[in-house]
């Protein structure tokens, strides 16, 4: 019974056949026949021509994105609980020769448009202070709340009129796309989005995720910077089989429903408990020590966050029969 | 009908066995049950206590490795045509921060460990030069050639006595220790290697290869180091699942015998073709145009080498029957 | 009537003489006649061994000093208002490779002991999340000041216990030791310090500051490391020939005692208007929009600060008839 | 009786008075008024609109201009002794966050266009490999050579045809452009040249060099650098000081002659010990260990190259009664 991370589910039926599959001859590195329709695919995915590379990981996705928008002396800005902030040991910093992330704060680590702009009007135009070259926001948040396409276009604007970059870490767009029953072209690159970090990890991949690019203008370096970075996987067919698979039929976002719908019935049954509104797959419940204790006995899984709050995590491959006994329990707690 | 290149090969059996028995609940990132048996199975593997991390590649095995004993401001010797300078795309440059390589000459793209105390000899010692804080030498090297447990001991002294670290390039190590015969151990740390980046990919796996640190105390920051590369897979149990289906029955060397025996083979057919001796699973030869051109019509798929000549590569799945048609082209040019 | 910056003031005359006396056939770089005495001038002030470089900026100073004590993947503690965070354009980044400063607060600008250590118990001790390394602390702070013995040896134990590099950012720090009236070493090595830029140029100096090192292990790699930042001037007597001139006869110290009585005098001026106690050469005074007109209509040149709110800055070449007009000015606002 | 490097020549009077004239009240950074004349200055000298930094050391310079023409992950082509590779500790991998230095042979340290050209014809256009993005050319070369604005412009070319930025690193470009008679622009932008590291300090001046962008898209960020990199030194004016002053009545010209006569003089004494053609003010002569033991006890000061040759270098302060006693030492061996 596990509810501690999304990182922890299974693979999905469709992405391990699809890696079975792959297992014929092809060419190395992404010179593959499945690498070479990544673009197309996610371009009719997005309704738009994307650039698309795959890499192992979500921090890969993310800082390739940054790199490619911000110089070695420029600032991202970012909430100050952005996943690039506190969890990535410092792969942002890594990637982009020590650019400094600017910290912001929002509710439910969301950023408003006014707040970036008000910052940015602060920052004096002169060499003594890292000036801002582009934005990072997370959808959905580090919080589980999802970005409406308008408050996204909000941003946008100040990015455009700033010359700022605007990148999305999505490594759960798919929970936040099958909240907002947008297209994913909404979601992104119509509000503005020059980059999003497409997360199929924790949504039923093995070990691939997809970084798209909107703008090809800053595409452009990022092949060379992925095999620099060390991430060019020499058979990364096995790769692309895994998101081609879950673009097929809309897995990705059958498996985003499946996990938000696991979540919303927890928030029902959490009341009020809930520190955040529940929009994604992730839950904020304010428990004390004795009730998480009292819920760990009955063998559910789960972070602490902080003192008297928990983190809990539902998955694609969570049935109604997974969540129920915890939804019982939280009721009666 | 492929040779040219081992990355190209299939996954072997046994890999894919094992990714799918680890298609279940588990830990994220590296506290499965699979990861944490890694330093455990290794250090059997090498007869001494070694600390093991999954990478997803080759490149990010090599300069993990390097950037652990090579400071910013250092340099790293290496032969003019390591894999490490000519095929990473500036790989070790991100990593170690700049670090230079120093680069020199050796028969068969193999160091003699008189050219490197040689050349640190040559090196004054001011702040005006690069200092050399780290040897990497490829074995098998970038031609096919072994160093024997001998000569790399000859390079340890030199390591040693210099207070160099000492990296070997391992991404066809199998095949090299499938034709030394001697222990992984005798071609390693008793010979005075520090750490070692352990190829499975090209010889049987998918997307998981080793980085085997000999010596703790440099080993230490690679964990933090890796994270901040984002090579830290959220599921890496599917990496150590690899890893542990390709020791188990010594896999990993079968597999490497049968792309040596297919390399032999060729050899033999070769005859006064081969630019280089044939001690691993790739030959050079003498090829002119035409004759490159007589074998691609015949199906025959290799990489020319310059100008005249070409490079074939064998791999584990290529039986007798894969073989012999190419051997038999060859001698019959 | 100039009181925007001590970046401002004129280059006193011990120096100009000690630079035209330079002006002498000797070698390149630091191996000069003047730069080799720097180590014993230093030990002698500090009363124990150190090992000093000159740099030609305070940036400079503090980024080879953090270097030393941080690694790229580490975090360095610093105030949020720190020089080194908003003040720098990003260099401790540059230098180190991407560190990540960890912004704490403090009255003042002042960090207080416990709250290290509160923040570093609050960090996950994983890969995910930046390690601390280091410790910063500015002396004289951001906003004048003063750090006592005790206060930085609080601080230095935490510092031990941690594992943590000190670094005290001394752009003041004659300033301080000025109003401490205390020994450097009390000041700085006897208190935990392990490196402290030592600032002059505000101080009566043109072009040199000195970085010393109290540790000389960190200390080892700090020579290549300033060659390596192209700070490594060719004609280094002319550096080393300003730091000597003006340890000499303790002319650092009455520049500094100069500077803070000039700001004693205003202080007494400003009274209520006094935002911080002033300890050194700084002053903090609330003004409205109105005020700091009238003032700069007297001719009086100073920064503002935010919004209703002033910074004035006195230097050692201020004379009393220089300072008192200001010090009426305000008193009759 | 000095010949060992220009470096340790003495500070020319113009320079020494500019820096006491400068001595009174200014702007910090580079806002006072010397800073600001620079590129009015430096633009009537080349005859065309440039953008100027002053920093403090010639590898400063040459990195600031290799950074603003290649991305980290490019690589610079320069000369196998090229200054930048060979005797600056790594700074331009500092600065560019690791590009690769990618090295051409070339007589007298001269690189010409063809060899230029065919080396990039040689290299893949793929992620694997390195892509070059720069050329730098040091002028006067490393061996005292000089290029013409002939071959500056065929480099141009290739340049111009590549994408590539071409940088000259002018240590001793005074004393090149005094060999050519020609003028800076023709020896700079009318060749293709986008920025010039132009010297000043081995010169008569004391720490200040120009960096000269005659490209204004690629000086954007420089200044940004700059201070990122410690080197914007806060009494700026003193910096500047020493430029104007030596552009005034061409004192750099002057003194680069001087520098040349000197070394024309030492030529015709040396005749046929001369390895290279001395075109600017270093020499290279043929010596046995006798004959250089021979010229120091005669209290001659200079480097020994490797064994068996010598270099020797004039400087602008060695009048002809400096000059003579060495020239028949010489002559007299």
């Amino acid at each position: 019974m596990r509810f501690f991370s999304d990182n922890a589910a299974a693979v999905c039926p469709q992405v391990m056949d699809a890696i079975a599959a792959a297992n014929t001859l092809d060419t190395a590195y992404d010179g593959d026949a499945l690498s070479q329709q990544l673009d197309q695919r996610f371009s009719e995915l997005f309704a738009t021509r994307v650039r698309v590379l795959w890499v192992p990981t979500g921090t890969a996705a993310n800082c390739l994105a940054l790199t490619a928008m911000c110089p070695p002396h420029g600032g991202i800005l970012c909430h100050r609980e952005a996943h690039i902030q506190v969890d990535e040991g410092g792969a942002p910093e890594f990637y982009t020769h020590g650019a400094k992330l600017l910290l912001l704060d929002g509710e439910g680590a969301k950023l408003e448009a006014a707040t970036i702009d008000g910052y940015c009007s602060a920052i004096r135009d002169d060499v003594h202070q890292v000036q801002p070259h582009a934005i990072s926001i997370t959808n959905a948040s580090e919080y589980g709340r999802v970005y409406t396409p308008d408050e996204v276009a909000a941003i946008g604007r100040v990015a455009t009129r700033r010359k700022l970059g605007l990148h999305m870490d999505g490594a759960r767009f798919a929970n936040a796309v099958a909240h907002l029953g947008c297209s994913p072209a909404e979601a992104t690159w119509k509000a503005g989005v020059d980059a999003l970090s497409f997360g199929f990890v924790k949504n039923g991949g093995m070990n691939a995720e997809a970084l798209i690019f909107f703008n090809s203008e800053i595409a452009a370096a990022a092949p060379y910077r992925r095999k620099r970075a060390g991430l060019l996987a020499s058979k990364g067919r096995f790769l692309a089989a895994q998101l081609l698979a879950m673009l097929e039929d809309d897995v990705w976002l059958d498996n985003a429903r499946a996990a938000n719908a696991g979540a919303a019935e927890l928030a029902a049954a959490a009341g009020e408990r809930l520190m955040h509104p529940v929009e994604a797959n992730e839950l904020f419940l304010r428990l004390t020590a004795e009730e998480a204790a009292a819920l760990r006995e009955q063998g559910f899984d789960f972070y602490d966050w902080g003192t008297g709050a928990a983190r809990f995590v539902t998955a694609w491959d969570q049935s109604e029969a997974d969540i129920r006994p915890l939804a019982q329990a939280i009721a009666t707690l």
